[in-house]
């Protein structure tokens, strides 16, 4: 029987107070499910690593974590004290591009027990999942400044998108479509105020779609998408966007769903030649941080989808169903949702849920 | 007694059905404060004119319609018979970069009688503007495609932040907070995942914030931002953000407080230099065109918006007020709202109410 092997960073802030519940549940769930887990820590991709070392991660951090099966990551950044295009494009960034995690999964679900802000909406209502495009578009590193400090300034940032990059991520949101009973896409695109890359995602969709006759498929601008977010969150069923457009749509869509707080994420190379990265929605939150308060259903639940694509549908399902019951069951819940029990408490319930 | 000019193109779709109804209400406004507007009307900018001419606009547009004092509009776009960029930009986008209207100024406001899709939120508790950039930043036409048809084939479009551009934005906004009781500024960045414009943004922001130290300002990441749109809707006052940023939120700002079809907007040049256009926020929704039951709503603020912006501020908070009372008493509503008043039937009564 095959062991697991999980690289495990907890980075900065809360995510080393919500990473021990993640760890916690995850054995609890491996045990019950006789699924074999071998952890191996890691104190980079952190502030404090930073701070001995002069740079986020070592020389040879892909020796060190890529080959593991996959990787089990807290949260990363500390604005105050390290500015993010060191410590996000030092760690995170860097694992998205150079383990092409191409793929960035969320799920947009209202759990029971947890209110959503949006009036009369039920566990039920709302459950689609946002795919996002992970390594180019918005996010390039293409573009400078010119003129400096003089009236002349200016800035430009090119969006890329390459033929490669965008069809891979509609094929997995297709293919995503297509396993789900629903099978209905929906393309995030505002090519009528952004003028040529837009377009350009727009036939790439119109393209692939060909190749799924059984999965109806629309298109929004993200401006009223957005919108629609909001008013008619029962639309969607898949949802994929550029990396921008994902990166809003998956912290909203979440929001819609009652708090950040509670939200997992998988960036992914679907591929399997480079170990995918699962982490939670929320940052690393230095405003609670040390306090012991944070919610860990967000780290609980990104292993949730760590298992699942590791292929152990049932332990996986195993930590969805205890997250389910304990937020339905009101009494362990965590500050965000009303509740007063501490991080611990919360995972400790999950765990025992299991 | 000065006599304004107004230039009147309603457009395409529900465009031609609201402007009937704005002109209704703004006449009336006039009447009983006294205002003299002489509305002059034309076809252009819509497809009827694009069908005749092959073109959106005349050539000599500008000698039309640039001596006015201001140009009141309806909707363009229908995507089934003509392409976005031929209609959008052959109009819309064209006026705002020719006219130079580098502002576009948006309310969002929770109305009396309009319901939130936000769980108990009430009217007073929503109550705020949203300060778009409208010229510049991802709206650009700076790109291209290389290597067609190949594997290698990409597309790149440049967003592009000019030091005069974002200053004067920056400006107006915070101009707008400082004239406001809460005196608070929120900017929308993204400055962790766009790495070059997004830094620049934030730059001079807090440049421009030295200037203004009445102004409480604070900044969000977009996607942390538009989640708090929906979870903390009264937590902000002015928000800013460049061309995409400040178009999104203008369209999740008026979800989150019921509906679309009653936001209107200013497309600004301050100075005076060009005209500006004052449009509703909707589009010409080409699926309920020539049914009658378009909300004018948003076209009738958006003249209020208007005569405001001309100085006439008596007439314009008339409006505003008939707007109020009518949607308050919840009778004449139309549809989207859940009444079943047609647009003429809404009209009279914003105009009887003023
Ligand atoms: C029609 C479109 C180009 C436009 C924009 O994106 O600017 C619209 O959404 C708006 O907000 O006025
Ligand atoms: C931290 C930041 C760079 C990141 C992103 O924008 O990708 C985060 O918001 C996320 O969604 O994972």
């Amino acid at each position: 029987k095959k062991q697991y092997r999980i690289a495990v960073i907890p980075g900065d802030g809360i995510g080393k107070e919500v990473m021990p519940e993640g760890l916690r549940v995850i054995e609890a769930a491996a045990k019950k499910h006789g699924v074999d887990v071998k952890f191996d820590h890691f104190d980079f991709a952190s502030y404090d690593y930073y701070e001995k070392h002069g740079e986020m991660m070592p020389a040879d951090w892909k020796d060190q974590i890529g080959k593991h099966d996959a990787i089990y990551f807290g949260a990363v950044g500390w604005p105050a004290k390290i500015p993010d295009h060191v410590s996000l494009w030092g760690s995170l960034i860097k694992f998205r591009r150079e383990f092409d995690q191409y793929v960035n999964l969320r799920p947009v679900r209202l759990m029971p027990g947890v209110p959503s802000p949006l009036a009369g909406r039920k566990p039920g209502d709302i459950d689609f999942w946002v795919v996002r495009e992970n390594t180019e578009g918005e996010y390039s590193s293409v573009g400078g400044r010119m003129f400096p400090d003089t009236d002349r300034e200016f800035v430009t940032q090119q969006t890329v998108m390459t033929r490669i990059g965008v069809d891979r991520i509609l094929k997995f949101a297709f293919d995503l479509a297509q396993s789900r009973p629903k099978k209905h896409l929906t393309s995030a695109t505002k090519s009528n105020g952004i003028s040529i890359t837009m377009p350009y995602w727009d036939e790439r969709v119109e393209a692939m779609a060909k190749k799924y006759p059984g999965v109806k498929w629309d298109k929004y601008h993200i401006d009223i998408l957005t919108a629609n977010f909001v008013l008619h969150p029962d639309w969607f069923d898949v949802v994929v966007g550029s990396n921008l457009f994902g990166d809003i749509l998956s912290d909203l869509g979440p929001a819609c769903t009652g708090t950040i707080g509670i939200a997992p994420s998988g960036n992914i190379n679907p591929e399997g030649n480079f170990p995918s990265v699962f982490e939670p929605v929320h940052g690393s939150a230095p405003d609670i941080a040390g306090q012991g308060i944070a919610n860990p259903i967000g780290m609980i639940w990104s292993g949730a989808m760590m298992l699942e694509h590791l292929g152990e549908k049932q332990a996986a399902s195993a930590i969805v169903g205890a997250i389910e019951r304990t937020l339905g069951e009101r009494t362990l819940r965590t500050r965000d949702l009303g509740g007063n029990a501490d991080t611990t408490a919360c995972g400790k319930a999950v765990a025992e849920m299991v």
